[in-house]
């Protein structure tokens, strides 16, 4: 189950540095970035070599022992954890990894220790979101994924793709399908990687066929990942989510989004409250090193969309299942962890 | 109205040739390709340089024309229709194409003619669908369209896009969403090439972001065109289509296809029976100039999917709407044009 690769790692002692997988050279280069500085990690996060709401929030808790290296005033560090923030608007793992760092005394060594725990709290976490969600698959499932909920979107092993990851170990033949996952291609550079790094059998689609998937009879479960988690279990995940969960009700085949309980964002009602962060339109216009749309075409590119809880069957986290996903419901097993820490 | 570029033109006389604009080098080149044997017209169809189901069929009954001027015995030139039959399997207007043109005097000169005759039909057929479908479209409309069915999917004009254009002729003012379509992008390449040709408001998305679009409430109505159309209205078109009508019936949006009366394939009484071209892995792995999935990365690449009638609202045909979308009203429709010829 060892990831092949690791996401993230620090270097040295809290004078060293973040070692980053650049995910942006996936699938076909394997490169590392080491991260020294607060503007380093902000820009690595920007431009998605680090991506996942999960690697996000381990990435910005070490990311504040960099900026303790260079100036460890109370005042130096807000400025710092207010920079790191501004990275990405959706993923509110990020806040909750930065609002736990403010709680350690400001110097390097506790902030390390600190970021230490946060990963591999986030390791632990993803374990046991893939026992409880493994539970859900069955032997000889076909099971939809969107986007990257892997081992590169956390510390290691994933949300969505540890369900599967977990499942496979325990012996459930699975045959996973792969939305490629425009405008980035999470889905066809990281997920199917993944995949093929652990010899999980699998196979890549165009997000426009997840549709004719379903039809075919080929998908029993969908499992996705999350970016941010309304009270009342409202899910904004990578554009596209949205539509694959209509597919799903269309088709009769349950969604399960995995998250860990930092996901939530029980400040918010509903999902109508999540900001969703617009993207530069050349990620649609010049993709992939080629101009593929007429110069001047305007582009709509939003990063997330917003799952309303009817559609989802269940949401998995490392405290257990939330379903029916309801406001009741989350509080309650969000509500068992508070009892547990 | 008029097109700034021709999809393809004969030059000369009976001994002449075809000139095809190469949409594989849009929208950044506008290159023409002189088309002089059967063999360069199949590769030019097989690679997509003239695509979509009316305009492969006009540039088949050319090639045929191109088949004369080599060998006009009888026994060549079933040969040759044999050979451009296997271009491309989805699109019926294909074999109804040489189908007719295997009643003409077999020499160049009635085979050019008969071309040429096939070749205006499209255009006024193209016309006559745009004027029937322009009255569904009100002003201020937003509407959606997958794939390209415009100017460059026929002889001129198009067939989902001459609704777009005649309603705007008439002043509606409307705003086109474009999905990309993956995975060659006709969306992008070419439907939003038109639309900037023409000067109408327009946005390219991607093929995942149909739902969230639709669930904004910038969607009024769904044009798409169509490959091949069953005797109950089951349509065949450019994969994702099926997955766009879902998500319009979840958001109460109606689908429209916009298609000639030599779509309809009367032999099948169902969709279940319209075969479905598989494609290259290499266009979803390697689609721009760029690997960006894994080596090895087992990929489903269907070119279409079938859209069952009870998810369209209407297909419009030169001869009419045909609504509600059933066998009977298939029937009535087509029976009006056997009338009339």
């Amino acid at each position: 189950m060892k990831a092949r690769h690791r996401t993230m790692e620090w270097v040295g002692d809290e004078r060293g540095h973040l070692r980053l997988l650049d995910q942006t050279r996936l699938p076909t280069e394997v490169v590392y970035r080491d991260i020294r500085s607060v503007e380093d990690l902000w820009h690595a996060i920007k431009q998605l070599q680090v991506r996942g709401a999960p690697a996000i929030g381990v990435a910005a808790a070490y990311g504040m022992v960099l900026a303790a290296q260079h100036d460890p005033s109370p005042a130096a560090l807000e400025k710092a954890r207010n920079y790191l923030a501004t990275a990405r608007p959706t993923a509110v793992n990020l806040f909750w990894a930065l609002d736990r760092m403010s709680r350690v005394p400001p110097n390097a060594a506790d902030l390390l220790a600190e970021a230490h725990a946060i990963y591999h709290e986030d390791v632990r976490t993803c374990l046991a979101i893939g026992r409880h969600g493994a539970a859900l698959l069955k032997d000889g499932m076909g099971v939809l994924t969107h986007c990257n909920a892997g081992a590169l979107a956390t510390a290691d092993y994933g949300t969505a793709l540890a369900v599967i990851f977990i499942a496979a170990e325990q012996g459930k033949r699975l045959h996973v399908y792969a939305d490629e996952t425009r405008p980035l291609l999470q889905g066809a550079r990281l997920t199917a990687w993944e995949l093929r790094e652990r010899g999980i059998p699998s196979t890549l689609i165009c997000d426009g066929m997840a549709g004719q998937v379903m039809k075919e009879g080929r998908i029993q479960t969908i499992v996705v990942g999350a970016d941010r988690i309304a009270a009342n279990g409202d899910t904004a995940n990578k554009i596209g989510t949205y539509g694959v969960a209509v597919l799903a009700k269309h088709h009769h085949i349950p969604v399960y989004v995995a998250a860990p309980a930092s996901t939530f964002d029980l400040t918010l009602a509903d999902g109508s409250g999540i900001p969703i962060e617009q993207r530069d339109a050349r990620e649609i216009t010049h993709g992939f090193g080629r101009q593929t749309a007429p110069d001047g075409m305007a582009v709509y590119n939003p990063a997330f969309d917003v799952t309303p809880a009817s559609l989802l069957s269940g949401i998995i986290t490392e405290w257990g299942l939330i379903a029916p996903v309801n406001q009741s419901n989350v509080e309650r097993v969000l509500r068992s962890r508070q009892q547990v820490v």
